[in-house]
């Protein structure tokens, strides 16, 4: 089973072809990172012609169902996800909208604060705030599961204490072996693991000891130790791929439309596009590259199985649906 | 000269009679509690409509110099508001275009966490958050005022310092005349009147002291001694007359869409709707009362003058162009 559990690339056949030479069975796919509800739902739009266009590779992800049956046929389940909540404006009532239309992951914020919570560049970090203690209920209820990776600590640690069901960080790793705004302190991550929560561990190279040098001996090494320290029930990949994009998009993301000056986010005027990725991981078909890794570094076959997409398929079968559905 | 800056009434050519009747040369509106961008075009279509049809009545307001084109003409010069940055949604470009259309205050918040700053109904107060001060800087450059009425006091005392140019608290009291969320310390008041900005003080009952029976002398001591303390020059009036709407308007400013729970805001379970107005002011035709109110505190003809309108005329003069015309 191998289950990435976030990328954002600019689609392609070729990428869909490359995510079958990888033997991924199924990929959590950003499709928001500013939008608004409307943008987003051209978004899906554009899947939906995917889908169609590319019934031979890939199929739409709802649930964890899904995934099996693209392994069964030979194809990858692709899930839905938004970076922001941007998508949902200030209505409540577009969580259930969003996730009938397949969304499965929502974080609360995108670096900023948002109307739910606070971004981990901020410089005050407000915790879960009134509407978001309410859209948490909301994404509880119907199986939108929230996901942390861009947001700050305290609000990660309360989202997790006020979430009836265990939430995730989709994309992240941990901050003491690579200290970036974006990874995450050990209590944080034991906050979400403790709750039954997943951290997926991200290859942007931003994110990685030595960036875009990060070996993949290193790599795994962290991904061990953190399996020691939290269980490894709770670790997954989210490698946060960005294939084929232009700069331009990195800005978008950096910079969406919140603001008039350019901000670099984890670049710098120096480095202000796409960093380069470590050699082994440049693409979907770079998954046996890390499977390998693990075992090279003493996992057995279980456990590689249980990082590789295992947790994640358990983890969809559990939360994607809706707390009393019928 | 008489200026109210702030109402929000189902209005009608009733109330454009009244606004007449009470002497009113300029009236500062509110065009959006939780409207996007979209639906806040719409109330601007709505009052276009009005505009021609009532035309003997009431005139847009851009400029200070529409105020005197009002009073000229024997009408009352509409001023847009909005009491959210719901309507820039996550889009600073919308700020200069909301200004084009004629909007010349924006509160950073009402009541909850705004992607700008906190409102004053929130547990933490994160202050100005990152799209907060690039919004500012934006809203400084066009000429379109910042409004704290329902902002949290960090927020609020933030935004004065960081922003350029004066802004306004339209409508609320001392906290220390009567203690609700809404109105505001002494630290918050003293923190806006310093740089320049202005108190518009509001007959909203649950802003009074004895709510519906507060009475007259009390309203106009509270202010008497408020410019006392803070200097005449910074106050005015923003009645926050909220007249003819019935009960489920209180809910749409309270709730928007952003809980399924029910949130009485300053109500309660048991006194839900808007509250009894007092019995000296129940419309605009009350304007006489609140000036004979001021004089019988003792103030004088100027000193009344300044409060009923002469103040927020030269803020309005000052402070609605851009930085740079031209």
């Amino acid at each position: 089973m191998r289950i990435d559990n976030l990328q954002y690339a600019n689609w392609s056949p070729k990428i869909f072809q490359q995510m079958r030479e990888g033997g991924l069975n199924a990929v959590h796919v950003t499709i928001a990172y500013h939008e608004n509800f409307r943008e987003t739902v051209l978004n899906i739009e554009q899947w939906n012609q995917w889908f169609e266009r590319h019934s031979d590779l890939i199929m739409m992800g709802r649930t964890a169902s899904d995934v099996d049956e693209a392994r069964q046929t030979g194809r990858t389940a692709i899930f839905f996800g938004l970076q922001n909540p941007s998508p949902i404006e200030d209505d409540i009532g577009l969580v259930d909208i969003l996730h009938t239309l397949g969304v499965r992951f929502m974080q609360l914020t995108y670096n900023n604060q948002s109307l739910l919570s606070t971004g981990c560049y901020e410089s005050t970090d407000t915790g879960i705030t009134r509407m978001g203690k309410q859209v948490i209920r909301e994404m509880n209820r119907v199986g939108l599961v929230i996901d942390m990776s861009h947001s700050a600590d305290r609000s990660t640690i309360e989202a997790s204490d006020i979430s009836e069901r265990p939430i995730a960080i989709t994309h992240a790793n941990p901050f003491e072996w690579s200290p970036s705004l974006r990874n995450k302190k050990s209590d944080v991550i034991r906050a979400v693991t403790e709750n039954g929560g997943m951290l997926g561990f991200s290859i942007y190279p931003h994110h990685l000891k030595d960036k875009s040098d990060c070996t993949l001996t290193s790599f795994c090494e962290m991904i061990a130790r953190t399996a020691d320290e939290y269980g490894i029930a709770h670790l997954g990949i989210g490698s946060d791929l960005c294939q084929d994009h232009p700069d331009s998009v990195v800005e978008w993301m950096r910079m969406g439309r919140w603001t008039r000056e350019i901000d670099y986010g984890e670049g710098s005027a120096s480095l202000s596009g796409f960093p380069a990725m470590p050699d082994w991981f440049n693409d979907n078909r770079d998954f046996g590259n890390l499977e390998s890794g693990l075992r090279d570094v003493g996992m057995n076959g279980e456990e590689v199985d249980a990082i590789m997409g295992g947790n994640w398929y358990r983890f969809y079968a559990e939360y994607f649906v809706p707390v009393n559905p019928g």
